[in-house]
């Protein structure tokens, strides 16, 4: 029972919710202190950073019972105020979830340490000898919603990258992130590291949200994780540039010169093999020259595996199950089993299309056609572009960068997905022996 | 008579300073031209746009005269307002200063080109090929005053790193802008590239300013360059994201294992060898065990040199010449021939001086301790931290990157001298042969 997560053995300032305590005073507080664990962290500390992770997996572990308590309790509430079946899905912890949480810690442990690593270095004809060092960014600040194993992903990677990290679960989660963040600090105690580098809000109170993201001094980052409404805020009401992941609507093109069987294939796994995520793909798009010889075939695969077809005129035309496409239906991210379908001119047409519809997130030609291949590459900008490869594969893991704390669809700092290096910014070291600038 | 700059030759909209022209309409066109251009120079055409480069600098010589007339407008009205003799010499070309743009854009066609550059690739297990190449940030917006020559460096460097560019400068050089202006757009022509890749607001209204910062659908990043207040304003207005400078508190740092000749000619350089660049040193820290030996002597030197001291109670003790430095000088960035002084314990008194007063943009350390001077560069958080060598190195052409936007102090994207490298971004090309995620 030593081990319950209350206020009092987390370090935390002790504040319930509906506390009339100044919040803006308490996040200042909060902040102060995670600023404080930042100089801490930036040093080159990789055997304890990597030790707090091992330990915070082992915690996990032993808390077993704990957080399906805790998480037990999200779940009555979130039932009670009538919470849907995907969202509550995603709330819920069980034995299994939880030891991927802690085998999700101990990859971040394994992971090579950013910090101090160099990303270039030259000589100068002066003699100065100039290098770039990656640095953590310093304080991350992550506000999101219903999934409670974020908590332990987000606190590791930004351990692992140096940064503290000041967490801002939503209230659906409350008691499971508790819960979790908990095992951080058990991880971080028995390295020796301040438990300050991992920080819980200790309130669910929304003025809290925006007390985070208005504070530039003492924060330099702000991740958002969750639906466009979160997000949008964060966005609008940020004044800590902010690192997020907008929609996926993804795209398979599927050329003239495709093999046929790959083109299937590949778009089959890219819309079905999890619909929800958001390297899944929303519109297909078919060259007119291969439209009668692979289309129909392709949409008779999507109907039997599940999913609804909303096509243009020429699809509609192919098969009388696929319902009429609008303009709507180009811009959705429907994040399910429905799909959007479209007959364009050549990879010109797919590259207008994406160019007009696309989020810029990850998007995929099939062709065996190489210099087509390398047209679609060069001039569809988005995060991620792909040739024969399922957009699925638009994941920080499968790019072998570890976990990601999401895949950002902004263009400055961090694209596509962010992982431990993204979470680092740099520093020049230049070593002189007494030049003087002519 | 034919090169005259007018709004019609430039393929501008024809808007007079004070035409009631709806100004957020105008904005809105020139951003959407400024989209449409980035899309060609998204391109491989290193050729064109360095031919274009040349071309510019070869207009700039032939223009000359119209510039120098167009420059002598902004002069006459400027001291008519009243400006300030530094204000007014940042302001005033003359036939060297105009060959001095004019080879400052002939290097910038001689950098490699950043676009299409591959960072990194490595290849799955699953036979995924992936690589991360560099690729425009896309329309760039940039807010200047006074030196008319941003107008051929900031317009280039977009150029180079395959940007469209809205340049707005400020009404004291709008003649001269818009002269030089006209130069870059004849390389353009002669290069076969759109006008529109360069443009300049044809207006000095303000109003066009809160355009530009409020277009994020249309302009991918803001660069200010300017004062204080321009600065804080875009950074309060703007809905983009903002690659800033802000004051470059920069410190030398005496160590008591310093090689005295060193340190007296690194304080020397690094303060007067011009004082008002932002890679200039504000304040000098002195390690107590170094003072009686060394401090007398520097406080001389940069007397002898013409700079006030202003210094703490130690400093002011070994010299009467030494005037009180308040709580207030460590955090001025004078940009002038004035320096503040302290005495402090050591490298850990200058780490934690620095911490608590430097802007993060550039701090040296002389001292020939090794280890010393590791802490020094590991714990100083600055963009640009330097052992042995004048913080007057602070510069992009010094590094080797070619001619700079400026010196970012922030973290994130671009931290330190903003090259053509950091005008960039980058995407995730995936080849395969036909994989789907399992």
């Amino acid at each position: 029972m030593n081990n319950a997560p209350t206020a009092a053995n987390t370090g935390q300032t002790n504040l319930t919710d509906n506390a009339s305590t100044d919040i803006a005073k308490v996040m200042r507080a909060l902040a102060t202190n995670a600023r404080s664990a930042a100089a801490i962290l930036a040093n080159n500390i990789t055997d304890a950073k990597n030790m707090a992770c091992r330990e915070a997996a082992l915690a996990l572990g032993r808390d077993t019972n704990l957080l399906l308590t805790a998480n037990a309790k999200d779940a009555t509430a979130a039932e009670t105020a009538g919470l849907s079946g995907p969202m509550l899905d995603r709330l819920k912890l069980d034995p299994v979830r939880i030891a991927a949480m802690a085998n999700s810690l101990i990859a971040i442990a394994d992971l090579p340490d950013p910090v101090g690593q160099v990303m270039a270095e030259w000589d100068r004809p002066n003699g100065l000898s100039i290098s770039r060092v990656r640095v953590p960014l310093g304080v991350i600040g992550i506000i999101y919603e219903s999934r409670p194993n974020v908590t332990a992903d987000a606190g590791a990677l930004c351990l692992k990258s140096g940064n503290a990290a000041i967490l801002r679960p939503g209230s659906e989660s409350i008691h499971s992130s508790r819960a979790i963040h908990h095992c951080l600090v058990q991880g971080l105690t028995a390295a020796g590291l301040p438990e300050t580098a991992i920080q819980i809000v200790p309130t669910t109170d929304r003025a809290a949200v925006g007390c985070l993201l208005t504070m530039p001094d003492l924060i330099d980052i702000i991740v958002p994780r969750g639906g466009k409404g979160l997000i949008e805020r964060v966005q609008n009401e940020s004044k800590i540039p902010v690192i997020s992941h907008l929609d996926g609507i993804c795209h398979v093109y599927a050329d003239r010169g495709a093999d046929t069987t790959k083109a299937r294939e590949i778009l089959l796994n890219s819309k079905m093999r999890r619909p929800g995520i958001c390297g899944a793909t929303e519109t297909l798009l078919v060259d007119a020259a291969l439209a009668d010889e692979a289309l129909p075939q392709m949409i008779n695969d999507l109907i039997t595996a599940g999913c609804e077809v909303r096509g243009d005129a020429t699809t509609q035309n192919m098969d009388a199950r696929v319902t009429a496409a609008t303009e709507e239906d180009w811009k959705t991210e429907y994040l399910d089993a429905i799909i959007s379908v479209r007959v364009v001119e050549g990879v010109e047409g797919a590259i207008a299309h994406i160019a007009e519809h696309g989020s810029q997130h990850t998007d995929t030609i099939v062709t065996e056609d190489g210099e087509t291949a390398a047209r679609f590459l060069r001039e569809v900008d988005s995060a991620i572009v792909m040739h024969n490869a399922s957009t699925q594969f638009a994941d920080g893991g499968e790019f072998g960068m570890g976990a990601e704390m999401g895949i950002s669809t902004g263009r400055l700092h961090a694209r596509g997905p962010v992982g431990v290096e993204q979470l680092t910014t740099f520093k020049y070291v230049v070593q002189g022996n007494g030049q003087t600038r002519p």
